[in-house]
């Protein structure tokens, strides 16, 4: 690994805070960033591993793509007992499609810690996805399964994944609570900040008050995001009065 | 699960041994015997749980297919370095293929466990490799990712996933050998003999003799695979003499 762990590393000039971003968006440390830095690597470089293996982010795609499959698969087996095999295939493809994993990594844009000879904008959209799912495949290499689901959870499961929204019976969160506040009568506010705090990320905070208390809180990268993610969490909490 | 618990474990009467022979098959023993019983319920059955979802290992399946799906994906990734994805993608199909799967659920006797309403010999050929993969469902339920890499590694990987073989590269290790002790005018002899040991099932072990010397020893469930087992082995052991 000598040689290429050379070349990878003199990289961290190029690419200063990649070791400190990369932390903030997984959420652990790394235990061997060399995992990482191959997971942002395209083939366009030309770097060979000492037998020489082309490294390019894209074999650890298709190492992320299973382990973002299973752990997708353990979750809708436990939340959805009572749908049937055909059931929990369409749920899945629908959290793994290619809009959704290019949404994820957008979001955390992975594309900025992309080292290749070809200029960004050449890339097709689903490049986003792609490095998600590399990155995916880079920690399972660093950490293995556990720190995967952990990851997978704190960042497609938990904000996005609710079995109700996949089945397109509810569409959005905000719209049934406003629905239901108007028929109720009861005044509400979603109000938002920027809540920038030390993420590297711009983030939105959004509290939700229903008449003078606020029911929910929450923080995502858009506006648009963090106000859903609230509504959800109050439709949740108030749910033996909404439904 | 009072009441699924109940009725499933009224059959221990029926099925016997089905606990014993679980231990054999898994190689560890299981917490909860529960998700095994969960794995061989046909749904003809018509047993539900306490909230009325129908219990039937269809459902496993599909969370099984997921695990073996990452975790051949990742020995993959690693034994083929120089493989790009198209090239990992198309050797795990060639791993997790319904025949391959099939043959696994076949040698472990899976059929004999499954509890339905239907006759058996109405089931069709992938019924074998359906309770294969429910199979590693249960395990997955049961204990989680490792356990599930284990079992892959001793009942799929170990014995029969050889990227060259894959590849179709090596046809069988057995000719390769006899092809070499000829060109090399050596005495060989396959001693195949029955040996059953504590096992369930029937085993058939083989020792490989090289001239007067034991070159390669091996078990396996059918004596041609035993002896393709043991060429192997012995490929790798003398690698340097026979390439």
């Amino acid at each position: 690994m000598g040689v290429i762990r050379n070349i990878l590393s003199s990289r961290s000039n190029k690419s200063g805070n990649f070791f400190s971003v990369l932390n903030k968006t997984l959420g652990f440390k790394p235990k061997n960033v060399l995992h990482y830095r191959k997971a942002f690597t395209h083939r366009s470089l030309n770097i060979k591993d000492e037998k020489g293996n082309a490294i390019s982010f894209e074999r650890m795609e298709f190492l992320g793509d299973a382990i973002l499959g299973a752990v997708i698969a353990s979750h809708l087996y436990k939340v959805a007992p009572g749908g049937d095999e055909g059931y929990l295939t369409k749920m899945r493809s629908k959290v793994v499609s290619r809009k959704h994993l290019n949404e994820l990594g957008k979001d955390l844009k992975l594309i900025d810690h992309v080292e290749t000879n070809i200029p960004k904008d050449q890339f097709g959209a689903n490049i986003h996805g792609n490095l998600f799912e590399s990155l995916i495949g880079a920690i399972y290499l660093d950490r293995g399964y556990k720190y995967c689901k952990r990851f997978i959870y704190d960042r497609v499961i938990d904000p996005y994944v609710d079995i109700e929204q996949l089945e397109g019976q509810v569409i959005s969160y905000k719209s049934l609570l406003i629905e239901w506040c108007q028929k109720e009568k009861k005044d509400f506010e979603f109000e938002v900040y920027e809540d920038t705090g030390n993420d590297e990320m711009k983030h939105f905070a959004v509290k939700l008050w229903l008449d003078d208390k606020v029911v929910a809180k929450a923080r995502a990268t858009s506006k648009k995001k963090a106000e859903e993610k609230t509504a959800k969490r109050a439709y949740y909490a108030l749910q033996n009065k909404i439904s």
